[in-house]
C-alpha cells in the first residue's frame, strides 16, 4: 500500500510514548489518520486569533473551535468548545472566548492552542473501530452509530487486516444495512468509502500492534463519502505474550506420527480389569491396531500377552506415541523418560491438572514436553481414535465404522456423546480426538493434519475456547476451501461463558466476535451439540451444490409449507421455476397439484410420480439441490419411496449428475428404516422433522458459499 | 370507561360517511382523539387571519400552520404548510401566505381554513396504530418511529381491546425497549402514558369497528407524557363477513358426541382390502371401539361381520358420527341423508374439494351441513383417534398408548408424522385429529372439547391458518390457564406463506401478528415440527415449576457449559446459589468440582454423588427445576444413573415434592435405554443433545408464566 506513511505514524506514537502517555490527543489522532488516508474533517491548530481566522477562511464552511490542552480533559465543561463558527471574524472571537474560559477554568493549564475544525454531519453516523481481542488479536468492528443500535447491538467484527471485499461484507453484513443502502428512498451512502475506511484501520492496527484500541466515532457516511469526525487511539501499556508457534512442517510431521504411529507405548498398562491402563491395552489390541504395542509397567513382565517394560526408555526401537494411564503425580517422571527416548507424542489421559486447579503441575509437564520436543495431547482426555489405522487409544470402546468425518472435543462428556451418536447412526468416522486442557496440541494442529489427510472429508469440533484464535483462523481458512469444518462453540452466552471459566479456566471470548470471525474463516457454526453431530454425519454425504436453486418436491402439501419455512430460516433460495420447467413438472402431477416451488405432487400418487419428478429435478441443469417431502401412503410405502429415490440418484450419478438431495419423511414408524436406507445411499433423510434435513443442506450451502464453490 | 365520548366519534364518522369519504381530515382525527382522551397537540381551525393570530397567542408556543381542504391532499406541495410560526403577527402572515399559495395551486379548491397547531417534539418518536387483520380482526400495533426501526421491523401486535397491563407489555416488549427506558443515561419516557394511548386506541377501534386503519405516527414520548403529533384514520369501504358462531354449549355438546359417540356409521364401508372404507372398518373394530359400528354400502348386506345398510337413513336408532369414505362426488347426497337422520357429526375423509380447486363442491356440502346442523370435520383428512374410547376412525393404523396429549393437524402428512413419532416414542395420546380443509370444525371447537376433557392434559396443534383467529384466542386464553397448548404455525415466512396459499387456498397472516397474538393467548409456539412433537411428549410429564430458580447438576463440565447456553437461549434463569446451599452441595462433590451453577460434580463420581446432589436439589425449596447432565463412566453406568434418578424422584414425590427434572445424557449407546427409562419415570431425557431437554423445560416455563402459575 503506497498510500500509507508509516514513518509519520511511528513518529506520533514515539512522541506519545516519550511523554509517558497511553492515549493520543485529537490532533495526534488526525496525524495518524492522515498518514493512512483515513478522511477526517479539514482542520488546523491556531495559536493566535488571527491564525484561527485564517483557518476558518480556508475551510470556507462553518467550523468548530476546540481548546487543545493536555491539562483540560473535559473541553465542554471548561467552556473550551464553540460550534457553528462562521467566517473569519467569528473565528477570531471564538478563539479569544475559549482562551479566556480555559484560563478561568484552570489558571495554570498549559494551552497548546485552539483546534479549528470543519463541521461535518449529514448522512448516517457509523462507527469504525479496532480492538485487541484476547483470543484473536487485532479485530476491526463496524456498526451504525446512535443509541438505538447500541441498544440493539447491531455490530460486526473481522480479523485485521482485511481486504476491500471483506470490509465491504462488513458494511452490508449488519442487520440494519438497508439504512445505508438507501432504505425508504433516502440517498444511499457510499459503501465503498466506508469499506475503505475499515480496510485502512485494519491495516493501521496491524502495522502498529501497540495500538490497543482505535475508535472512529462517529464517521459520517453519505453519498459523497465517509468522514471520521472523532478519533480515539489508545496504546498498549504492557507487552502481550505471543503463543508458541510451530512451523507447518513440524506440526504436520508430529501429527502424522500421532495419527499413524509405528509403535505405541502404554504408560501404566495393566492386566487388571476396570483400570484405565487395562482398557487402553484392550482397545488397542481388540481394535485391530497393527503397529507395535508396548505395555509400560514397573511391576509386570508381561501384560495381555505382550512383553512389559519398566520404563519407556527400556523399549527397543522407536516409540512414536506414549499413551499415559497413570495418576497425575507420576506423569512428570514418565514424561521425562519419553522425552529422553525421543517419543514424538504423549497422549495424556490423566486428570488432576489445570482443570482441578493444579496449574503448577500442568506447567511442569508442559515445560518437560517443550524441553524435549514432545507434542502433548491433553491432559484430562479420553484419548483418541484414528480408524484408518484401527487405532483406538482410549479407555472407551473401539469404534469401527470407517468414514470421512473427524471429530474433536474439548470436553470428555461431549466426546462420549460423539461416540454414542456415531455408533447409533453408523456414522463413518476417520478420527475422534479428545483435547481436554489443550496444554499443547490444539485445534489448529489437528486441522493441519486433517487438511492433508485423504481419509478425512469433513471436520467437526466442539470447543470452549481457542488458545490461539489467529492460528486457528489461518488454518481453517486454508482448510475450509477444500473440506467443511463444523464448530460447536460452547459458552456462547454470558451465562455459558461463566460456566466455561469455572470448567477450564479459559476465558471465553465475546460470542459475537467468535461468531463473525469463525464465519470469516469459512467455518460452519453449529447452534448446538445435536446439530454439530447431524452436520458431521450429513455433510460428507452431500455433493457440493453448483448453484443456489433449491427445489422442493413433496407429496404432502403440509410438509411443503414447513420445508419452505425451513429454507427461509436456513437462508436457502427456493428457485423461481421458469415456465418451461413448470410445464415439464406439471406433465407428471395431477391437475390440482401445485407446481411452482414447492412442487406438490399430492398425497395419493404412485411411485412413478415421485420417480419422474425426482428424475426431472436431477436432470434439469438449472436445479442445484433437491428437498424431498415424503408422505406415507399405501400407494407408495416408505421403503418403496426410499428405493426408488436411491435408484434414480444412482442413474443420475452414472450420467455424471450429482446434486445434494435431502428428505423429510412423514409417516408411521416404517419411515425410520427408509431413512436409514436413504442415508446409506447418500440422501440425508429424517423422519418426523422438516427442519433437520433442510438444516444440513443449509450447512452445506454455508460452507460451499464461504469456500467460493458456488458460482 | 367514563372518559370516552362515543357520541362525538359517532357524529364525526357519520359526517364523513355522509360525504362519501373513507378517510378523516386532520381536524376530524383530532376530534376522535379528543373524544377518547388521546393526547394531541393543542390546535384550532382558523378561518381568518385574526383567528390564526388569536390561536397562536393562546397556545403560547411556536405553532405550525397547515391548510385544511378536502381538495388538497399534498399540503406541502401546495405550499400549504408553514412551521415554526412564533407569535400573533407571524401567524397572521402565515395564514395569508398559505391561502395565497393554495389558491395559486388550485384555484377552485374548497378551503375549510388553516389549522394552527402546537409544535411538539423531543423525547422518542413512537408509532401507535390499529389495523383490521384478516385472521384476528382488530389488532393494535406499537413500535419505535424512524427509518431504523422500520428497517429492523421492531414492532409488536396485540388483539384489541386490551387492558393497561397488556398495553404496558407491548411498550416493554419491543427489542429496543431500552431506548424508552432511558438507555445510556437518557431520560426515560413515561411508559404508562404510552400504554394509556395504546389502550385507548384499542378501545376506540373496538367500539367503532368501521375504523379499518388507525395510525398515530409519530407519537412523541417523553418523561412528561405522550402526544400524538399526527393521526390518520381510514374507514371500511365494505362489510366484512363475520364467521359463523356457535355457542359454547352447542360446541361442547357436538364435540362430545364426536369424541364419545355411541354409534358410528361408515359411509362407503367395504370388504375390499386397500379401500379406505375397508381400513376404517378394520381400525374401528380392531382398535377396540365398543359402540355400535354400522357399515353403509348400497351393494352389500354384511361387511366384516356387521349388517350393512344401503343408507344412513336405514340404520335403526341414533347415529352420532358418520365417517365418510366415498368419492367426493357422492358426498352431497350421503350428507343430506345424514342430515335427515340427525347425525351429529360427519367425518369427511374424502379429498377433491377446495384443496383441488373444487370450492363449489365444498360450499355445497357446507351448505348441507349448516342446513341440517351437522358438524363436519374436514374434508380432506385422515380421520381421527380418541383413545379413551379406543376410537380409531381413520384409514391409518390403530394407536393404543393412552395418555394426556391431544394432537391436531391441518395437513395429512403432518398427521402421519405425529402418528409415527407417537408410536416410536410411546407417547401417551388422548386424541389425534385431522382438520384438513376446516370447512366447519376448526381448532377452537376442538380446544373447547379438550379444555373440558379430563383425559387431555396438553394440546399440540399444527396449523397453517386460523379461520377465526379471535375465537381461537378467546378459547386458548381460557384453556391455557389450565393446560398447555402448543402450536406449530406453518407458513411463518413469506416463502412459507406462499406455499400455504397454494396448498389450502388459505391466506396465511403476517407471521409477526401470529407470533405476538399467540403469545398473548398463552400459547407455546413451537419453532418446528420436531419441537412440537417433543413439547407434546414432554410437557405433560413435567410438573409445573413453582418459581424461576433453575439448577444444573452435571457430571460433565462440558455439558454444563452447553446446558447453560441452552438455558439462556430458552430464557431460563440459572439460580444464583446462596452460600449455605453452595456449602451443602460442596459437601458431596470433590474439592476441585465447581459448585455455583452449573454444579459440576466432575466425571469420575460414583452413583452416590449423583444421588446426594439430586436429592438436595429436589429437597431445597429454593430450587424450582433441575437440569441433569450425565456423563457415561464405568463408575456410574447409564442405567444406574437412570434408576437412581427415578428412585430419588419417587422418594421426593412421596414427600409431596414434585419439580420438573430434565436430563441430557452424554455417552455410548446404552444412554438411549436410560433415556427411555427416565421418560417412563417422568424425567424428560435425551441422548446426544444438550439443547432438547432444556427446550422442553423452557416450553413448560413459557406456558406456566403465561398462565400466571409462577409466583
Amino acid at each position: 500500500m503506497s498510500e500509507v506513511d508509516t514513518a509519520a505514524v511511528r513518529k506520533v506514537l514515539d512522541e506519545v510514548r516519550a511523554e509517558g502517555r497511553d492515549s493520543l490527543t485529537a490532533p495526534e489522532g488526525k496525524r495518524v489518520c492522515d498518514a493512512y488516508g483515513i478522511p477526517t474533517p479539514r482542520e488546523g491548530l491556531a495559536t493566535t486569533a488571527d491564525e484561527a481566522a485564517k483557518l476558518a477562511e480556508e475551510i470556507g464552511k462553518p467550523v468548530a473551535a476546540k481548546i487543545v490542552s493536555p491539562d483540560i480533559l473535559h473541553k465542554t465543561e471548561a467552556g473550551g468548545v464553540v460550534i457553528g463558527v462562521d467566517g473569519a471574524d467569528a473565528a477570531r472571537a471564538a478563539y479569544d472566548e475559549i482562551l479566556a474560559n480555559a484560563k478561568a477554568y484552570k489558571a495554570d493549564a498549559s494551552i497548546t492552542g485552539v483546534q479549528i475544525q470543519e463541521m461535518v454531519g449529514g448522512g448516517q453516523e457509523v462507527i469504525v473501530g479496532a480492538t485487541t481481542d484476547g483470543t484473536f488479536g487485532k479485530v476491526v468492528a463496524f456498526g451504525l452509530g446512535g443509541v438505538l443500535v447500541e441498544v440493539l447491538k447491531d455490530v460486526t467484527f473481522r480479523l485485521a487486516p482485511l481486504d476491500t471485499a471483506e470490509a465491504r461484507s462488513m458494511v452490508t453484513g449488519i442487520q440494519a444495512a438497508e439504512v445505508l443502502q438507501g432504505a425508504r428512498g433516502a440517498e444511499p451512502a457510499d459503501l465503498d468509502a466506508i469499506a475503505d475506511v475499515i480496510r485502512k484501520v485494519s491495516q493501521l492496527v496491524t502495522d502498529f500492534p501497540e495500538i490497543s484500541e482505535f475508535d472512529l466515532n462517529p464517521v459520517f457516511a453519505s453519498a459523497s463519502g465517509a468522514v471520521a469526525a472523532d478519533v480515539r487511539i489508545l496504546l498498549e501499556t504492557e507487552e502481550r505474550a505471543q503463543p508458541v508457534q510451530h512451523s507447518q512442517e513440524d506440526i504436520l510431521a508430529a501429527m502424522n506420527r500421532l495419527m499413524n504411529p509405528r509403535s505405541v507405548a502404554v504408560v501404566g498398562a495393566s492386566d487388571q480389569a476396570g483400570k484405565i491402563g487395562n482398557s487402553v491395552m484392550k482397545n488397542l489390541i481388540n481394535g485391530g491396531y497393527q503397529g507395535e504395542i508396548h505395555p509400560i509397567n514397573p511391576k509386570a513382565d508381561e501384560i495381555m500377552g505382550r512383553k512389559a517394560y519398566k520404563s519407556v526408555g527400556d523399549v527397543p526401537g522407536d516409540v512414536d506415541v506414549a499413551v499415559f494411564a497413570v495418576p497425575a503425580k507420576f506423569v512428570p517422571a514418565a514424561l521425562t523418560e519419553c522425552g529422553k527416548k525421543g517419543v514424538t507424542a504423549a497422549v495424556m489421559i490423566p486428570s488432576g491438572f489445570a482443570e482441578t486447579g493444579n496449574q503448577e503441575l500442568q506447567d511442569e509437564i508442559v515445560g518437560i514436553a517443550n524441553e524435549y520436543g514432545v507434542r502433548m495431547l491433553g491432559p484430562n482426555i479420553y484419548g483418541y481414535y484414528y480408524t484408518p489405522q484401527n487405532l483406538c487409544a482410549t479407555f472407551c470402546t473401539p469404534y469401527d465404522v470407517k468414514g470421512g468425518v473427524a471429530l474433536t472435543s474439548q470436553s470428555g462428556g461431549i466426546g462420549m456423546a460423539i461416540l454414542g451418536f456415531a455408533r447409533t447412526t453408523k456414522m463413518g468416522v476417520s478420527a475422534i480426538v479428545g483435547l481436554g486442557n489443550k496444554s499443547d496440541v490444539d485445534e489448529d494442529d489437528l486441522l493441519t493434519f486433517f487438511e492433508n489427510d485423504d481419509n478425512t472429508q469433513c471436520v467437526a469440533m466442539h470447543l470452549e475456547d481457542l488458545k490461539d484464535g489467529r492460528a486457528f483462523v489461518e488454518t481453517a481458512q486454508r482448510m475450509t476451501k477444500k473440506k467443511p469444518v463444523v464448530v460447536l462453540k460452547a459458552g456462547r452466552t454470558d451465562m455459558g461463558a461463566r460456566a466455561a471459566s469455572s470448567h477450564t479456566g479459559a476465558l471465553a471470548g465475546d460470542d459475537k466476535v467468535y461468531d463473525d470471525i469463525l464465519r470469516q474463516a469459512g467455518v460452519v457454526r453449529a447452534p448446538g451439540l445435536n446439530e454439530m453431530l447431524e452436520y458431521a454425519r450429513g455433510l460428507p454425504l452431500l455433493p457440493t451444490p453448483q448453484g443456489e436453486n433449491v427445489v422442493i418436491i413433496t407429496g404432502a402439501g403440509g410438509s411443503g409449507v414447513l420445508l419452505s419455512d425451513a429454507c427461509v430460516a436456513e437462508g436457502l433460495s427456493l428457485m423461481d421455476i421458469p415456465p418451461d420447467l413448470d410445464e415439464s413438472f406439471r406433465a407428471f402431477i395431477p391437475p390440482f397439484g401445485a407446481a411452482g416451488n414447492p412442487i406438490d405432487i399430492t398425497g395419493g400418487e404412485p411411485p412413478s410420480t415421485y420417480e419422474a419428478t425426482i428424475r426431472l429435478g436431477l436432470e434439469d441443469p438449472r436445479i442445484h439441490a433437491l428437498i424431498l417431502g415424503y408422505w406415507h401412503t399405501i400407494v407408495t410405502p416408505p421403503m418403496v419411496f426410499a428405493e426408488l429415490t436411491a435408484k434414480v440418484l444412482a442413474e443420475a450419478r452414472a450420467k455424471g449428475i450429482d446434486k445434494p438431495v435431502v428428505a423429510s419423511l412423514a409417516g408411521d414408524t416404517e419411515v425410520e428404516q427408509a431413512c436409514d436406507y436413504l442415508f446409506e445411499h447418500r440422501v440425508v433423510a429424517y423422519p418426523y422433522t422438516t427442519e433437520r434435513p433442510v438444516a444440513v443442506l443449509g450447512a452445506k450451502y454455508r460452507w460451499a458459499r464461504a469456500a467460493g464453490l458456488i458460482g
